[in-house]
């Protein structure tokens, strides 16, 4: 039998993730609207036989916030630019529920999946940041339970557009001049308590029957709904035992809701460091903590706590616990993490610095990377990783040093197989909700 | 002194605008959703040195649609994905403003505008159909006024967010670690009497500064809203005389608000249709005519009217006129030009099978469209045309056989010129908002 196979995705990111990633003396500053910088960085993660791209996304900036979200790509219109450019690997793109209307969420997929020959997948987030209402002439943003609602019904509202139209619904015999089999095509007519949306959705079904869906989020709502309705969750963990109770957690789950455990990926977050030696990777890390200033530092604290400025504080006092509160109210998982290192004692200047630029356990030679990736792997911490290229250069290195280890110990593949993203994966193809009506009319 | 250019437009539209096109024996009966057919027309229309891919939309359909709406590529996905196998021609995209985010939008045409280098243009469209409304929660559709009224306000809006950055607010300098200057970065602040949206939009100035604007509609309240508005309008125009009356009006009202004319393109459809003679094109115009059967004219005629099922009436009988009001109401200029041949005294049938495949004005050798083309250009009956490909291999056609004489006559450039599409229409670059108030406030 084959070994368990492990799961890479390329998060596509512009300029780095890290406030002041940009000052690094190799790094390309406009990176973030570079369609070269893009495709570069695609091709390469093509050549590693990564299994996807994965565009990230929020829809709200303000002028403190940091270069990485402040301006960048729109997910769906680069990935339909990258879907060009590449030709296996998958296609993820973030998407909010809560401010994209469903009938052109789900008819953009769609087309993204037309356009790449079967390889879209949809981050489904409920977006968090206090800004983001404003955009939407919205006075203010839903509770998180609320948002998860919406969440469950707008996903299932998008599956039911996906399958508007049956495999076989387009007929197109030129002698007897039938395009269409009207039989099957169909109007959804939901109505909910969110949503009311009428369709067919005007796009046939796309190669994958529905596109693969993504979920980013760790808190209990975010968790339930991955175990129920994703097909990969994007997470963050801290260390290898929370990864594997995390990973217990949500399989279980999984298998609670009667689905297959292994039809729900898991892939953490990694930024990777890789050095000929353990020294090299350790100078690479410190290369990149020492770009970041500490006022840059509070402001990406801020982040996590509805943009709350940090810098009126003593830097060299304790973290201020009691401004956390509304903080946890919009981002649980990222808030849990920094009031546990408060408990920890820390100041607020540490917590600051270690939350800017954290020291990755990702960091080393690409033996240690393979061992590490491996051990994940096989004690079920997770399915994969997402990986940050969390330096210039770092992608390329990673390609041609840790991925040939991986293929070598038989836990990553050494070419594309299937012809869609979701069969490349293993993932089953959604059974188009009319035809199965249908079967199971005529069985009875 | 330079002649007058001739402006040319292919709308790439996957299987033809015609019911039954897709019929053809040389049809490709699966374009419509074929990246390479897309590809192939797109650089088709790159080699003959046109100036735009234009890109159509609707967005509802039901098992009585065309053919051509029925399934097709979402615009913005598409675009972005010709984008990367073009690299001169702009990338025209129709998008609705009654159904769509404004800010989604904004960002999205910004994000084109940035993947293609300065290619991006947007066509302006409210939806008229009924169904459309149902697929957006939404029970019914807004009046034509009150839709112009909004089209005016939404505009305004997203040139407002396109202008949240000035031109110079990404300062990117390494060595100081200032990524932007704040006080070049603009929240909108819009509250008005349909879209409240706070802005900054979280991407930078694109190429362009703004995408283009088309706007396609004819009727009262689209001639102002062009005139007033628009760099481009896409129009319907039965013949030259109708054109120049047409084109007359629109160029005064511009004037009228005070804008230069010469900012304004008008560009009518038309379906060409090339032969080696005049006899080989009207057995192509014949062929193509021959495809459609009374059923599916009938059908196409009710798709001015509301969807009208008109095949309940004697097709050899009169028009039923009173059937007109309703359809008058939603799309006044198709339904207009319908009425007219009523008044003429054609029966149903005729009437149907002529609104299904007019027999073009374009029809007729090399020599003979170029004469047409610059008989338009030269009387002032339009800037230049929005083409269809009539039948199979007719772009190709076109390229190698018509464009050399428009070239060789000196009304249509050889090469593309102008760093941006923008630039080569000879257009203004819109000046930020924001950075005019404060050159104004430096000159006070």
């Amino acid at each position: 039998m084959s070994k368990r196979q492990l799961r890479l995705g390329f998060i596509l990111h512009g300029v780095g993730p890290g406030w002041d990633d940009w000052r690094h003396p190799d790094a390309q500053v406009d990176a973030s609207t570079s369609l070269s910088f893009y495709k570069r960085q695609a091709q390469a993660a093509e050549r590693g036989k990564f299994d996807y791209l994965f565009v990230a996304d929020s829809v709200s900036i303000n002028a403190r916030s940091s270069p990485h979200y402040l301006n960048r790509f729109e997910p769906l219109t680069i990935l339909s630019a990258m879907a060009v450019v590449t030709e296996h690997i998958g296609l993820v793109g973030t998407a909010t529920v809560t401010y994209t209307e469903a009938f052109n969420l789900a008819r953009q997929f769609a087309s993204l999946d037309h356009i790449s020959g079967g390889r879209a997948g949809w981050n489904v987030v409920t977006s968090w940041l206090e800004g983001s209402a404003a955009n939407y002439g919205k006075s203010e943003h839903l509770a998180h339970d609320t948002r998860y609602r919406l969440a469950a019904e707008y996903l299932d509202v998008v599956k039911g557009l996906w399958d508007s139209w049956e495999d076989d619904a387009l007929v197109r015999d030129k002698e007897s001049g039938q395009f269409l089999d009207p039989d099957k095509l169909h109007e959804l007519n939901h109505k909910g308590e969110f949503l009311s949306v009428k369709g067919p959705l005007n796009i046939s079904r796309s190669p994958q029957g529905q596109p693969v869906i993504f979920q980013a989020g760790s808190s209990e709502d975010g968790r339930n709904f991955a175990a129920k309705s994703a097909e990969a969750i994007f997470t963050h963990q801290e260390n290898i035992e929370e990864a594997q109770s995390f990973y217990a957690d949500v399989k279980a789950r999984a298998r609670g809701f009667g689905r297959d455990p292994d039809q729900l990926f898991i892939v953490p977050g990694a930024r990777v460091i890789v050095g000929s030696t353990e020294e090299e990777a350790q100078r690479l890390h410190q290369e990149l903590a020492g770009l970041v200033s500490l006022e840059n530092a509070l402001r990406a604290l801020g982040r996590s706590f509805n943009d709350h400025n940090f810098s009126v504080y003593d830097p060299d006092g304790a973290f201020p616990v009691e401004v956390a509160v509304e903080g946890y109210k919009s981002n649980q998982s990222a808030s849990e993490r920094i009031l546990e290192l408060a408990r920890q004692g820390l100041t607020l200047r540490e917590i600051a610095l270690r939350a800017a630029t954290p020291r990755s356990q990702f960091t080393g030679t690409p033996e240690q990377i393979a061992d590490r990736f491996q051990q994940w792997l096989e004690t079920r911490a997770s399915d994969g990783f997402n990986l940050f290229e969390s330096l210039p250069g770092q992608l390329d290195v990673f390609v041609d040093q840790v991925v040939p280890i991986l293929q070598e110990r038989g836990i990553y593949k050494t070419d594309y197989t299937g012809a869609t993203f979701r069969e490349g994966l293993g993932l089953d193809k959604p059974v188009n909700r009319y035809t199965a009506a249908r079967a199971e009319r005529s069985a009875a």
